[in-house]
C-alpha cells in the first residue's frame, strides 16, 4: 500500500494527532514531516492542498485536516 | 484492536472523509455513525468531545475532528 504523509509543525496538537494516526493506520504507512524543521517541504504540503497542519494525505491525494494547530501561512511566517 | 468511532452528518464532506478513513484503518476498525439520522446519539457524540463532523474518536478517546463538514450545533438545530 503506498503510505500517507502527515504534515506538522511540531505544535502539541500536531504531536498529539501524530500518535493517534500512527496508532490508527500503522508507523509503516505513513511519512512524517515536519514543515516547521523541513521548509523545504512547505511548497509540496501546499502543492497538495494543505491548509493547516496537522492533516493528513492519504495515498489517493486526498486531504484530511485534522483539529487544528497552526495554519501553514503562520508555519511560513 | 477496540474500534474507532466516526461520527458524521450525512454531508458531502462527511462521505468523503468516511471512505479516507475507512481506506486508511479499514471497515473492520471503524463504526459508522450519522447522527444526522441516528439523533439519540448526538448525546454521546456530545460527551465524547466532538464539536464539528466528521470526527473520529479514537480506540483511546482521542477526538480527531476531520476537515469541516458541519458543527454540532447545526446538525442539532
Amino acid at each position: 500500500m503506498a503510505r500517507s504523509i502527515f504534515y506538522h509543525a511540531g505544535c502539541p496538537v500536531c504531536v498529539s494527532a501524530e500518535q493517534d494516526i500512527i496508532g490508527l493506520i500503522g508507523e509503516n504507512n505513513v511519512e512524517v514531516v515536519n514543515i516547521g524543521e523541513d521548509r523545504a517541504r512547505i511548497a509540496e504540503a501546499e502543492k497538495a492542498g494543505i491548509q493547516s497542519v496537522p492533516a493528513l494525505v492519504t495515498p489517493n491525494g486526498n486531504v484530511l485536516h485534522i483539529n487544528f494547530g497552526a495554519s501553514l501561512a503562520d508555519v511560513k511566517g
